[in-house]
Order: C-alpha cells, then structure tokens, then sequence
C-alpha cells in the first residue's frame, strides 16, 4: 500500500504555529503508527517571509490566498487570529475543499456556526479544539460523550493571563496595577492586556462552549461581560476570611428554553474544585443531567499545550481521509435564544465605606431589604481596621435587578460614602 | 426526508442499563436534535424475563442470540459484564455487521485489541467509553485529542468503591474492616468485593487506558497489582502527618520501549491534584510530553454517569451512520512488551516494629544501606505511643529489588520483631 500524506498549509507560524510544527517532527513515528498517515507541512503563511527562523526560508510565503487555494494542499492549519483576514481565509479554504483546524476563538465565536455548516455541507473537517482551553480536550468530549446530558450549568476558568494574575494576587497580597507588569515581563499578558482582562477572551470562549453544549450559536452582543481590573486586594482578603477565592469565570446556563452566558469576577468557595485551579491553568466544570459533575483541567495556553490540540485534530482529519470519511463538522444553528443578567438569582459580596458605622446599620439594611435583597448577617465583618467604616457583607439570595437597585440606594442618605465593590458568589 | 432510526438491542438491563433507557428516554428530544436520528431500544436481553421491571415485559427476553441476530437492529449496548457470554455476543454481533457499544471493561482488558480489529475489519463502531471512568470522558481523548502526545506519565483513581473505602478510613480514622460494611450497606461495594478491594477492576481499567496509549494491549498477566485490604488507620495518620494521602492508582509510564502498568495503593502528595478526588469519584492524571498536565475527574460509577458514557457513544455511532461513516473503531495491535515492577525506582514508606528502638535504629539503617536503600531520615517519626517501638519512615529513591531485599533483611537480628506496612510513594 502507498504511504498516505496528509498535507497541510499553515496559515500563521507564531507560538502555536512553531510548537504544532514541532510537534509534527518531533512524534512523527508514534502520530503515523496511530493514523497510518504521515502528516506534512507543504507551505507555511506568514507576514514576513524574510524574518529568521528555524526552518529553511522556502517553506513560507506571505502570500496567503496562494496556500487556500493549493490544490496539492488538503487540510488548513489556521493560526492568525482574529476576523479579518482569517475568516476569509477559513471560508475560501473550505469552499476549495480542504479541512480546517483552527485555535481561533474570536472567529467561532462570532461565525462558527455559518462555518461549520459550510464544512458540514461540504463534507468536510472542522476541527477547533484548541480554541478553547489550550490543550485541554473540552470541546469534543461536549460534542460527543457529554452529548447525552442536558448540561445544567457549566462554568469554567478559560484564560491563563487573568488567572495568573489573580492567583497571583492571592498569593502575594498585591493589587491588580502591581502584578501587572510581572504577568506581562513574564509573557503571560500582552503589552494591551485588555482582551485578556476585560474578559473579552474568555466571553469568546464560554459562548463557544455555550453554542456546542445547546446546539445553537450565542451571539457575544448578548454576554454579559466584566473584567478583573477592579479586583482589589481588599477583596482578596475578605474572600479569603469568608471561606472564598476570588476567579473570573466564564458561566452559562439554561433558563427555560434560553441560555444565560456571563463573565465575571466571582466568589468561589475554596473547597469547589475550580478554586485550586491556579495561575495559568485552565480549568472547566460542568454539571449534567445524567453525568453529575464532571471536571478538566490543564495548561490553557502556551505554545506545547495548544499545539497538542491542533494536532489532536489533524489526527482525527488523517483518520477521516483514511477511512474516506465524509467529514465530521457538527452543525449548531444559528440565534440561540439568550436571558438577561438582570434575572440571575445570586448571592452578592458588598464592600462599602460608610460616614459612621455604628449608626448607619440599621439603615443600610432597611434600604436593600426595602428592594428585596436581605444581608446575611451573620457574614458581616471588617478586617482592615485602619479602613475606618468599612463593611464587608454577603447578601442572600437576591435577583441581579433587585440588588443593582438596592445598590443604588446606598447613599449618603443612607450613611454610605462609597460602595467599593460587588461581586457575584456562587456556593 | 425519512426520519433516521437507529435501533438497539441491549445486553443486560440493571443499573446502567435502566439508567441509559432513562436518559435515551428523558433527552429524547435534544439527542435526536443533535443527531437528526431518533434512537430507540428494540430488544432487551436479560437473564430472567419474568422479573418485573418498569418496562412493558415485551420487551425483553432471555434470548440473547436472537437480538444480536435480529437483522432489524443495528446496534448492540452490551451491559452484561465479564467474558463470557459476553465476549461471544459482542464477537456475533460484529460479525453480523452491528456495530457495538460497551461498558466491560475485563472484556476490553482482555480482548480488546482482537475486538477492535475485527469492528475495524468490518467498517463498524466498537465504543467502550464506559468502561473507564464512568462518565469521565477519558477513552475518546485519549485516542483523538490527546493522542499526538507520548504519554510520559499516567496515574488514575479509577475505582469508586476502594476510593469510598479510603476516603471513609481517612475522614473516620476507621480501619478497612470497620468500613466495608458500610460501603456495602450503601451499595458502593459488592458482597464479595474482591473484584474491587484487589485492584482487578483498576487493573482492567489501567491495562485499557494503557493499551490506547501506548498503541498496544497490555496483558493483565503483566499488570503488577495489589489491593487495599492491608491499608490500615495507622498507616493513614502516618501518611495524614507526612503530608499525604493513600490513594489506590492505577499507574502506568513508559520505559525504554517498554510501558510499567501497575496498581496499588500509594502515598501521594496533598498537594497532587488526584489527592482531592474523594468518595465514589474517579480521577486521571496525566502527563503527555505537549500537553504537560491534564486531569479529569467525576463520578466514575452508578447507573446515571455511566449511562451518559453510553449514550455518549450511541451519539457517535449515530452520526457515523447518518454521514455513512465507516465505522471508528481505533485499533490497537496486541503484545505491548511490558516492564516488571521490579525496577521501578521509587520511593518507600514502611512502618515496622522494633523490639528495642534506641539500639537498632543504627542495624536498620545500616541493613537497608547495604541492600542500597537510604532512610530520608528526617521524616523519621512516631505519633502512636501506645504502640511501643514502632518505626515509621521514607525512604530515598530505590529500586523495588533493592528495597525488598532490604525488606526483607529487616528480621530479628537487626531488632525488627515486625514490617507491619510498606507503601510506595509517588513524589
């Protein structure tokens, strides 16, 4: 029998790109003793093609289209990034009949369900394992063996930058501005770290999930997204005392017949399995019907870990032309219905400063439980004596609408000179 | 266009069973939605049709043969366990074309690779998710999204009823005896538990886990394997003290062209993230050279999360049939060469009674040193002083030769009256 190939072009040879390459040589035998197929790289897209590399300089080209439009290419590794020009790309790839793997988050998240209908019907491969959780399997095992259950809630920690820098802040006892610049001289965070910190990378992430896990696209419009800058080490410290940790997670969860998807800072009780998940790994946790919990964790990014997911997908591409699979994209539609932040049921976390402790109390408790929202007293402390008037509470259980008003009652009036923070807890 | 059927025939109808109708019942909608096949159970084999059962008796029947003969069933869930008959039922039904889905994981352990083949042969599913880790997702990313790594390391808690067990011993400070029956009372262990508290069910699962990884089945014979009977509460507090915790692992790591697969209880650190995986949960660790550290975890046993394994893999063998997939069975050859436990350099907690301590402590140290096998003095300690003369303490890394040699050079004329326990720890 011939040796089988499979050859691919490599749009993209940063990080991923260089460490799935590696990956290819280094596992050469053991990859092609698992798919019968040796697994090549035929040309490599880049912007300059004149930058030194590892490699010798005729494998790139910065002429993209010209490595979509090969026709001795067969399968597309997609590493750019972004929309623009990679959605194009991915398209006309998969319009000139190649598979493709990609590790782009944005782009499934904002097109994934248009693309994977274009692959499916076209009986094609379209593999995105590493777009989420780096090298951690999640995307699959919920497209196939958790496919079974109706996920009930699944939330997930699913970007290193910003769980490097809360454990970080944890550990150290130091503020968001001061472990900044470590996480970036280590090259945990990018010189504009907003796509990390303002949560923009995880909302990708968790709407992906989201969209496999209920079968039909969430637009990212409909996400409701907040970061980790405002995250003191005040916070950190009564988290601590009240039995919490301090993650931003990514969460979703079925509300009738629609899906609510949220990013946001969130008390974790320490003894929940996401809470040990620390500096850059990744970690996801979901709760099904029949399966109970289950939980993944690993490195979620980085070069060897991402690298490890793209080639898991091109193996599965190999075995599909192996056995002339037709293909093994699966569909979600489009318009997944979505509910509203203001309906979430949650307890909340509230540091506030007030004009004179002793007597604003009473106040301050009449006017949230006025809209709704009852403290549970029993959480009521203060461990920063020189913070003079500061009061840390937990609420009970308070709809997210309720309690932005009874937020917003907190005024003078009432005795409160500053509400420094709120934060979600889930228990 | 016709709606697509996919037609079962089951084999065995208790916990799993029932619990994978359940949920093919109760996710009807969302599984056919995600399949565009209605999946529906035709036949039930079982041993005694007279029973009664929440099902119409018609159903079922005591001809096991005549369902993996019925040509108008297509797909065989085989829940009868063990080789025999069900080794034979799952080689008929392949051989008549059906593709099949199993939870047994003696039959894989043993048969694996010949079955595989002969689904591969025939361009049929042969899916065994369910036979390790319940629920947990582990075969399948084993073989597609992990499988472009070499796996360096892999460590499991993969049965829920001898991790109950220790659980219970460790939270209780109770001895084995004292928890069985508990565990029995609250059907987490058979009334011969042998199966479980020896390690055969880890050893089945390890040698299945093993042979994917490795691309080549481990023969059981060679699967060095001890259970938890001799696990005491004093060896527990010992273990509590230094900084561990007693897991039973399955474990299994490359040597040379070799892989060691071994099962037994072991101290591991607390810190290790398998260390917190408590009660009936499973966990795998492992370590690939890409990926680094993955882990999963999850409930590993009981009719609902292996029912979602199960209906896990009828999703998929229903979407090779809607695509006319051929068929994804992996295949692994048979005869994966394998290296004894006797080399295994390792670590070594042993506890032992002396019948004078101030005087031998000299002999045992000088015993075990010339066996090649230094005490890590500094964990030398005694916290049970009602146990006069008893010694606990680690060892440096030895190979397992050498420390039972030294082992057994520890009689009553170096002034050890007793070796009550030797652990082997993992670092």
């Amino acid at each position: 029998m011939a040796e089988r190939r499979l050859r691919l072009g490599m749009l993209g040879y940063g990080t991923v790109g260089s460490g799935a390459y590696r990956m290819l040589e280094d596992n050469q035998a053991s990859i092609q003793a698992k798919t019968g197929t040796r697994i090549e790289v035929a040309r490599i897209g880049v912007k300059d093609a004149q930058k030194p590399r590892d490699l010798s300089p005729e494998i790139f080209t910065t002429d993209l289209d010209s490595i979509v439009n090969d026709p001795e290419i067969d399968t597309i590794v997609e590493l750019i990034g972004g929309t623009d020009p990679a959605g194009r790309l991915v398209e006309l790839a998969l319009n000139n009949g190649k598979n493709v793997v990609t590790a782009n988050k944005e782009l499934m998240a904002k097109h994934g369900s248009r693309l994977v209908h274009l692959a499916k019907s076209k009986r094609l491969d379209l593999h995105y394992e590493a777009a989420v959780g780096g090298g951690i399997p999640l995307i699959q095992p919920l497209k196939h063996q958790l496919a079974g259950n109706d996920v009930l809630k699944m939330m997930g920690i699913l970007n290193g930058t910003t769980n490097f820098i809360l454990t970080a802040m944890q550990q150290d006892g130091a503020d968001f501005a001061e472990v900044l610049p470590d996480a970036q001289a280590k090259g945990y965070a990018e010189a504009d770290p907003t796509n990390d910190v303002d949560g923009f990378d995880t909302m990708y992430k968790i709407s992906v999930l989201a969209s496999i896990a209920f079968g039909r696209q969430v637009a990212i419009e409909e996400v409701h997204r907040e970061g980790i800058r405002s995250i003191s080490k005040v916070d950190m410290k009564y988290a601590d005392v009240l039995g919490y940790v301090i993650k931003l997670l990514g969460i979703c969860e079925p509300v009738g017949d629609r899906v609510r998807v949220r990013v946001h800072p969130t008390f974790l009780p320490k003894t929940h399995p996401l809470a040990s998940v620390n500096g850059v790994y990744n970690g996801l946790w979901l709760h099904g019907d029949f399966v109970g919990d289950v939980m993944f964790s690993g490195r979620g990014a980085g070069s060897d870990p991402t690298a490890s997911a793209v080639v898991g997908d091109l193996i599965d591409v190999a075995r599909n032309m192996a056995i002339d699979g037709p293909g093994s994209a699966l569909p979600y539609d489009p318009d997944m219905p979505t509910e509203s932040i203001t309906t979430l049921r949650s307890r909340y976390y509230i540091r506030i400063r007030t004009l004179d402790r002793p007597l604003v109390l009473g106040k301050i408790a009449t006017a949230m439980g006025q809209r709704g929202v009852s403290i549970a007293a029993m959480e009521m402390k203060t461990i920063v004596p020189h913070e003079e008037g500061e009061i840390v509470f937990l609420t009970d259980y308070a709809t997210e609408s309720d309690f932005r008003e009874a937020v917003a009652s907190l005024t003078a009036e009432v005795g409160v000179s500053k509400v420094h923070a709120t934060i979600r807890v889930e228990d």
